[in-house]
């Protein structure tokens, strides 16, 4: 595209500033312009391993003089291919900003760099009795974390990034630094400018340092896996867990496909049937009375075995099972592409989501494990596919398009937690409607020369 | 100002539209330019009661070619001025808006008119087994309270607007209705304007509809008063509290002058000390481990004796007290003029604000009730002044300069629950530095007329 080559006039002025972590060398580039999934690399001409906020800011001043796109790279674990250089420039890879900034335990907060992961954090907190829940599949860092409103296995009980993040300081398309927000557990003060850069996927800014919400470690903590005869049954159980009002810390729904998937990848032996993964927080006693009320819902839908982990290694080691549920699809389908896709719905519309979903999947013919944050009415599939075959991309876009819409029409949203990205742009009219006007408002009034990860979320032109 | 006077050409397109819902008379008008606190009058030139959504854009419309400025209104009980009509310009009234729209009690969510008061919704909610728990001092409108970001008793542990909001329903500038958010407990579907237009205080757009996101009705409730020989003691049993991670449900602070004030109000006979309003929600074996939980961290704190209310009317009674704290001064100081501020620091320096700003109050030897939600290092004095003398208001307005500088430089917040109105714009710049240029920008993209509450927040002029 046209500003493809914007970058060679300022390539001194980066060198100068960076020297040998100025990278142009092709198998970078393409670390950093290739996504996990099916979409297309789109590489940057450069990239930029940075240390601290005040070096992005001269980066990015320099970008903005000469028209240059720039985009903030975490971990490159993405799944809507939101780091893909769509018109080249700079990425800018913040990994090297790993440093936890502070820790204040008695005010449940920590302020971290945006280049810290999720298990780097929760490393550092954990002798001090603490821990930071959100957790995406991936050990994806926590700027990547907050530009994507990330959230996970811990949401339905804890929330997401949209609930955890406190603070930001962030680099602005001229290269500004703000800092939103303060410490303050809560605050009236002017504009939420910390909700709307969380989320907008470093189109607005570029996240440096974030201060996040913190919780104390449980007494005590339960996991356990039960299985069920058919989906309808799983998720209905799912439905009266939360209507009930039981405070599940996890409820994961993984499929029979997913389940034989998980078990190939992680060496288990679980029953590949409609299964729920499970987790209790609180004291010991509030723990007992959760389970006991759970596996009452769940006799009553006619689960009976009950797998249960108490251990801290038996939780791991099950968590680390789902979590690597898109890793283990992966493995077991070598040279094929994948689609992952996810939507959310009122928990109410779910159990109709889901049965629909499932029933396009047998009438398509398509290969597509389901797994899902189901206490919050969410979940993914994964689309194993062929894009070197035109007929297989069409059935699998369609049926893309089918889930999106079914999910709208049932009060939903395209995406519960992946964010948008390429993937789900073309949606966001529909989601939307005139609103959309007033995120391209945003979009123009932060970024007017369009440099921050254009093509993302909105367009600049009326649309 | 020069838009005084602009509404006379539209007046009868105005009344064209609403009839005799339109009023110009001078008591309507006072009632919607006055506040409760010392903040000097403006009256709107007009008022429009109106019905419907559609009925609001059309009258923004109007507004909007027209150049007349409109300020939504729901209840009338703001703290900092919020809809003081500073140009003239048309007063919408939402307070005829006051259906509520639907409740999902299987998705935890209702949808409500703006006009809707909390009490209004708790009371239809009543016999679902649900309730909602944001609770400002006064019984306010819905909308008024999205707009101001509030938060109340019950925020320590169901967090505030910001958190509850689902979804809403905006007239923008132009008289553009749009639909931010959906009833999916998340999304990560682009930028998030519902939290940009909770607190934006009417500045960008008018709120008519709002998704409020419901809770179960605990099993078990208990409500505990305890008092303190000293502050300090109380302030760190709050802290302390929170920081071993007690759920508390509430949590409040009244120092011995307003306990004085409360008593004379509510003909209570309560110990004119330091003092603490509890309250637990959860199983009833919860409940009882919480109570006996801060029962140790109070005794160690030298609070002995404990009034217990657990009967609904019990705490009915004692709540209603707390929450009238702000009418009790009233009615103490008759002729006198009550200027309310609130601040909110990280728990961990709230002993220090609190006990500066006590020494503050002592050494200026001003009239200062103190409450507070402590547990989220949020407080509140009403300062007891006479605006007509000019030694008292100098002498007012320092104090207050005193207490928001405190409360940033304990990294904390300009005003936690009240917002900025007029009384704590001008602290915008001090609070957040370079971040004030981007709210600018959002209010110039959202609204480049200037039209809707102008004064507020943020000014379009460079500062």
């Amino acid at each position: 595209m046209s500003r493809q080559g914007n970058i060679q006039k300022i390539l001194p002025s980066l060198r100068d500033i960076l020297g040998d972590r100025l990278s142009v060398a092709q198998a970078v580039r393409e670390h950093h312009g290739t996504s996990l999934t099916h979409l297309a690399p789109a590489l940057p001409e450069a990239v930029a391993f940075v240390n601290t906020t005040e070096e992005v800011s001269r980066l990015v001043k320099l970008c903005h003089e000469a028209d240059v796109p720039v985009i903030a790279f975490g971990t490159g674990t993405s799944l809507e291919g939101h780091f893909l250089a769509l018109e080249g420039g700079l990425c800018i890879d913040l990994s090297g900003m790993n440093r936890i900034v502070s820790i204040h335990a008695e005010d449940l907060d920590a302020t971290v760099e945006a280049g810290v992961t999720r298990e780097e954090l929760n490393h550092a907190l954990r002798d001090q009795g603490l821990f930071f829940p959100i957790d995406p599949g991936a050990n994806a860092s926590l700027g990547g974390m907050t530009s994507t409103r990330a959230s996970g296995t811990n949401a339905v009980r804890y929330g997401t990034m949209r609930d955890n993040v406190r603070a930001l300081t962030a680099v602005m398309a001229d290269g500004q630094i703000i800092r939103t927000s303060s410490r303050a557990k809560k605050s009236a003060a002017g504009y939420d400018l910390n909700a709307l850069l969380t989320g907008a996927e470093g189109t607005l800014g570029i996240i440096t340092e974030i201060t996040l919400r913190l919780y104390g470690i449980p007494e005590a903590m339960s996991a356990a896996v039960c299985h069920f005869d058919n989906l309808e049954s799983a998720v209905k159980t799912v439905v009266e867990t939360i209507q009930v009002g039981i405070p599940v810390a996890r409820i994961e729904l993984v499929d029979p496909l997913q389940m034989e998937l998980i078990n190939d990848y992680a060496k288990l032996d679980y029953a590949a049937k409609p299964t729920l993964f499970l987790e209790f927080h609180g004291s010991t006693q509030s723990v007992q009375e959760q389970a006991e009320l759970f596996g009452d819902i769940a006799a009553g839908h006619g689960s009976s075995n009950f797998r249960w982990a108490t251990r801290t290694e038996d939780r791991n080691k099950l968590w680390k099972a789902r979590h690597d549920a898109f890793y283990a699809v992966q493995a077991r389908y070598p040279g094929k592409d994948f689609w992952a896709t996810d939507v959310c719905v009122p928990i109410s519309r779910l159990t109709e989501c889901v049965l629909d979903t499932y029933r396009d999947i047998e009438e398509t013919g398509i290969i597509a494990p389901l797994v899902g944050h189901v206490g919050d009415g969410n979940f993914h599939l994964t689309l194993v596919f062929d894009k070197q075959d035109p007929e297989d991309v069409k059935m699998i876009e369609s049926f893309n398009d089918r889930l999106v819409e079914r999910a709208l029409r049932l009060e939903g949203t395209s995406t519960g937690e992946h964010g948008v990205g390429i993937g789900k742009k073309k949606f966001m009219p529909l989601e939307h409607g005139p609103a959309l006007d007033y995120m391209q408002a945003i979009k123009r009034a932060f970024d007017p020369k369009n440099i921050l990860n254009p093509g993302k979320i909105v367009d600049l032109e009326d649309e």
